[in-house]
């Protein structure tokens, strides 16, 4: 199960930051091994106040770690032909990173193994990233003689579009029934600079897919928007940002919104912190009244779609009627210069040799 | 059935772009009544060789009258209880204008229609632009005492959908059958500039979701990818751009494309000339064989389409399940600072009253 992480504790934040400023995949950087250290210092007291003040850490490994049990213990009933399944998290930012769960994987002897991302939609910058990660293991011998699939994208799932819906309609109903039509429906995923979108990433195609499934299934009961949030530094990023819509909204009049984490399965900073604690905050003191959808974290709706996606993935692949890669998979993006990429595509296309 | 419209002739050319530069819903700009005139005259010449070089006007009236007649003619079946149908043209740049369309409704003693947009995507430059001017012209008197409901957007419509899989799939044929799964189908569409995506327009999504169910319908059999054409001057526009992804597949060594407008229904200059004349030669030079899917011009299965959407649409206003405007269009872009956009979608939610 691969997923960008996040600390645990507070303590764990300067690590997180390093590992993350590393990642070249993600934010190329002029003389990285120099520079992140540096960056990752300077942001680590504020990042660390940020832990604090959701509890004292991220509960995404806690999350993850549930999901994966339940999600294998469903597996062994609905694929029986490859039980016993079980599942190990593989973070790219935060414990356990790559080499702690490769040495797991060694340790039980696993010959046969599924790359499940837990980011619905694709971007080079997260699932991208993790490949890239467990290719350049793999590839190393770190993790053994594994029998490799990869289940790349899964964000118009029916299971995973239900569970986000019903999470919707969970926060809907907070509101007077006379007035719950008006409530806008905003939808909010992490932003991307531009630079990316601009050399062809599939993500923010991806992630408005999710959202035009989720309307569909809640039958467009109400009015909606997809913004953006979490964008950092001076370049250009996708948009409308999360933060200026509900100042427009406030402008507009709209007095109910719901905020929808769509990009995200876990809780994390960014639904804990920046939603709750600052655009939420805020725009209560605009005169909105807010209510944030749930994050998918423990839903069994969910859960069971996890499921259903690697069952049907293992049938597919067992059965040779697709291959170890998705077909979409395969296509780089147009304007890609990583080679890391080609190479990635190529050894899980060999089912990672 | 609002469209932009083209001109039918090269002569139409200069009226045209002086109508495109008129809009101030479209390009805002400071003394727009003498710097539009200005900007169309400069750029007619290099406007009327492209009309030229695709057989001397844009077919989009011919296309939009024929589609128009056979969806009358198919209502009348479908939906008898508000027969006679007849379609009406209102282009938003060239012939037939919507105060010529008024007079011709005017003449007819029309009581009820509905504005049927021909984007099947909603954007704020494109169908919110023609409903602001029809809203401009009702509210004058100029249209007479209709009572208004409005059609204003069917991207992910499964006839719509339907009909633009059938012709990548004839498209897809051309190829041979071995290598038929490596060819990449790239979806275009007329970008748009970021300073409207950021203000919150919604056409990023709706597109997005158009490829995605078109894709769904293929069962994924190829990779894909959706870019943006049409971009012009020096701001930021949505991408990656149409041609910088052909020569980035070029590069990467794909051999195969198939090109497919998704954002247009009839052809014109952005698919005749852009598409077939520049970027699919651009692309041939660099050693990949390209295919156009066909526009819908007048494929029944989307002339059907454009049937049921209007006798579903019929049906829900008159039996009182739907409103005369969607509940979506409601809502104004958070960043709307378009004082029309507001009363026209409170105009038009009160029937045009």
């Amino acid at each position: 199960m691969l997923n960008m992480g996040g600390p645990s504790t507070v303590a764990e934040t300067h690590d997180f930051l390093k590992n993350l400023f590393m990642d070249g995949d993600l934010i190329p950087l002029p003389m990285q091994s120099m520079l992140a250290p540096l960056i990752a210092r300077r942001r680590t007291p504020q990042i660390e106040k940020q832990y604090d003040a959701i509890g004292g850490g991220s509960p995404i490994l806690r999350y993850t770690r549930l999901q994966g049990e339940r999600m294998a213990a469903l597996l062994d009933e609905l694929h029986p032909e490859t039980a016993p399944h079980k599942a190990y998290v593989a973070f790219r930012y935060a414990r356990p990173l790559t080499d702690e769960t490769a040495r797991e994987m060694r340790a039980d002897g696993v010959k046969r193994a599924v790359a499940f991302t837990q980011y619905p939609q694709y971007s080079c910058s997260t699932t991208g990233s993790s490949l890239n990660e467990l290719f350049r293991r793999g590839k190393a011998g770190e993790i053994n003689d594994v029998q490799w699939s990869v289940i790349d994208r899964w964000g118009t799932h029916p299971g995973f579009v239900e569970a986000v819906a019903q999470n919707v309609e969970r926060a809907l109903a907070k509101f007077p029934e006379a007035t719950r039509q008006e409530t806008v429906l905003l939808f909010s995923a992490h932003s991307l600079p531009m630079s990316v979108v601009n050399r062809g990433d599939p993500y923010i195609l991806e992630v408005s897919a999710s959202v035009a499934a989720v309307m569909e299934r809640l039958k467009h009961s109400n009015p909606y928007r997809l913004v953006w949030q979490s964008q950092v530094g001076p370049s250009a990023w996708m948009g409308m940002q999360t933060g200026e819509a509900l100042k427009g909204l406030a402008r507009l009049g709209r007095k109910q919104v719901v905020l929808i984490p769509i990009a995200f399965t876990s809780d994390h900073i960014e639904t804990l912190y920046e939603l709750d604690l600052e655009y939420a905050k805020e725009a209560r003191e605009h005169g909105i009244e807010v209510h944030r959808a749930e994050s998918l974290n423990d839903s069994p709706v969910f859960i069971r779609a996890l499921a259903d996606i690697a069952a049907a993935h293992l049938k597919d692949v067992t059965t040779g009627q697709a291959g170890p890669t998705s077909i979409q998979m395969a296509l780089r993006c147009p304007g890609c210069t990583n080679a890391t990429c080609g190479q990635q595509k190529a050894w899980f296309a060999r089912g990672g040799r």
